[in-house]
């Protein structure tokens, strides 16, 4: 079974919400599949995955919000706290959300609702270097 | 690699879970497959998928009631609530629950726990249409 | 399409998160694929998977802590409650994280970022016997 893989490295630039539905259409585009499904993978375990509404950014900054309020940093029982006070929350949040998600695709487009888009979600404070892996398995 | 697709549509009638096991393996049935790999897609953000206790059904019921206790409708700094109380509540019970799931099958069979279900997890107060993309990834 | 299946059963020993990485990697070792995708499901409503940090164990008795704080076991409205106190919360615990996870590979190796392990989540406080199933997709 012939895959098409392809690694897609990002620079996060702080705690949000980033949308990659269109790196993901562009290399559904490369793969020339017209039928199947690409499954998105986070090689990291401090930022996740969503597929969330992607037309009112008030969602969006809703979300993050409950996540900060359910997650927060000054837990006292925490011990994994080297790389600072955003370290552990930031496991959890990835543990309650997704680290790969799979997208079906059909006459080459994303099977996505009209009002959904995948996000990566960085849940670290500085700039992160990300790396993600798309598996798009499918026929021409 | 051949992929049989089925788009499922179904019109929920207010909060909660709604077996789909069944459609799941009427789809199965008609693929002819009999070893692979079925991944289930929600085409919406405010409702998901969770796989569940199918026996009991006080199960669900405790597992809704604690999702309503943990995202409670009137959270003072919710600014996404054009829709109403429980637009925002739903996005965020979708992103801690499920938008895509794998379950494998083999002998033409899903191979699902004695006690396991698959669910629509409906979070908004309203009837609502919601379409389901079934992708059966499989050998004969 | 080919698919190599691999049941794996494990015994769990109460509370907490066991690393199957290996596991998985003896798999695709056997499947002699070289690029593609292998899916995880538990057969389970009351345990769980989770990709982890996998170098300092403190990260996961933080998050398995968090999670016991999240989901209490005396919730006075639990109704589900025949198998004893810690039924309900297993089945939550398992509901807010996941059921099926999906890792990429490539030249017969798993993508898994540097620190990153997958974890089954015991949730239950009793000794249980898990079935997983492995579904391997891929070329050689």
């Amino acid at each position: 079974m012939p895959v098409y893989k392809k690694d897609w490295n990002f620079t996060t630039t702080g705690k949000g919400t980033y949308e990659i539905t269109h790196a993901l259409a562009v290399g559904l585009r490369e793969s020339h599949y017209s039928t199947g499904l690409v499954s998105v993978f986070v090689c990291h375990t401090s930022c996740s995955l969503v597929l969330m509404e992607n037309a009112d950014p008030s969602a969006r900054v809703d979300l993050e919000r409950f996540m900060d309020d359910l997650v927060p940093e000054d837990s006292p029982y925490f011990k994994h706290t080297l790389e600072g006070a955003d370290d552990m929350p930031s496991h959890i949040k990835m543990a309650l959300t997704r680290t790969s998600e799979n997208i079906p695709f059909e006459n080459g487009c994303l099977q996505l609702g009209t009002w959904q888009g995948i996000f990566l979600w960085e849940h670290r404070t500085a700039s992160h270097r990300r790396k993600l892996v798309f598996s798009y398995l499918g026929e021409k």
